[in-house]
This record gives structure tokens, C-alpha cells and sequence, in this order.
């Protein structure tokens, strides 16, 4: 599972199950990540054959990144991950209001 | 979800969902992992509530790990992380088939 190891890899999964995405619209979503982490990101999972890369020849040129039917099996896989995270968000304010009251 | 980004941080915890374990049980489980690494990974999952550490007085000491109740909250990720691994293991090895049998 190194493939999905990386930091950003699965939020960038989560954020194009919402459908195909510019490079732009991602900066947007994740403004943590850097520029060069994003292409890399984006170019390992379209090796993975998870993402497709669209060109489309406008001008100026449109390239939109979207799941390939494999990318969107990550979608259980991201579903999981976001419930267990919303869970231990609210653990985790839980635990710092029990501190701060009784502080 | 940082947390869980590390290479090796689900597989220690579908390791410890199986029961408690040594540290010596989990370098057997993953020979891949340096000793160092696997120190600080136990350390993190611990400083987050998800790992108890405990030490028994006997000689010679015995320490084990176990999952927490919270820590037994990741079952569902590792399940679900587990079956998309099986799924792209024999999707890759599909692919590889056909590619040797085009050869």
C-alpha cells in the first residue's frame, strides 16, 4: 500500500471522487500541498492507472484530472478514512475540553 | 491523517488487531521495518492513544503492545485498506499476465 502512503495522495483521491478536477481547482482544495508534490502525486496515481489526465485543446489549453474506474474503487477506502478522521477529530476536542476544564 | 501516513503504521495495527505481541513478534511480522523505525512508529501510535504499552515484571521483562479501545476503532480502515490491497495485487498481476502473454 505505498501507492497511498503519501501524505496527500488519498485527500487528492477524495477530492476528485467529487468528479474531474483542474491542477488549479486541487491547489485550491489543498492549500498545504506544493506544486511539485502535487504533480508528483498526480503523476504517480495516473501510473497506478487510477487517474486519467485530459488535455483538451482549447484556448488556452484545459487538463482535467479525474478517477478512472480503479480510482474510484478508492472510494470505500476514502469513506473509511474520513469517518475514522472525523471520529478522532471530535475525540481530540473532546480530550482538550476535559484538560482545559480541568485546568 | 497524518497519523496513519506512515509506511508502516496500518500494517503494525492489522498486526496488533490479531492480539497482543512483543516487539520481537512484530519485527518477525515485518522484516522490513528497522528496528529504529519501528520504535518511533509504537511510540506515535502510543502518544496517540491507539497502542498501550505494557511492561510485566519478570525476569526477563516482558513488554507487550496491544490496541487500545480506540485503537481497535481502526479495524474498519484496515479491513477496507486490506481488501483494495488484495484487489490491486491481482489486478497487477492480471495486467502482468496479459502483458507477457503479448510478448
Amino acid at each position: 500500500m505505498r501507492l497511498l502512503g503519501g501524505r496527500w495522495r488519498l485527500l487528492l483521491v477524495s477530492y476528485l471522487l467529487d468528479g474531474p478536477k483542474r491542477f488549479s481547482d486541487l491547489r485550491r482544495d489543498m492549500p498545504g500541498i506544493s506544486q511539485r508534490m502535487l504533480t508528483l502525486d498526480l503523476r504517480a496515481l495516473e501510473e497506478a492507472g487510477f487517474v486519467q489526465r485530459t488535455v483538451y485543446p482549447e484556448v488556452p489549453v484545459r487538463v482535467e484530472y479525474d478517477l478512472t474506474a480503479d480510482g474510484d474503487r478508492l472510494r470505500p477506502v476514502v469513506d473509511v478514512m474520513r469517518e475514522f478522521g472525523l471520529w478522532l477529530k471530535a475525540r481530540d476536542a473532546l480530550v482538550a475540553h476535559a484538560e482545559s476544564e480541568s485546568a
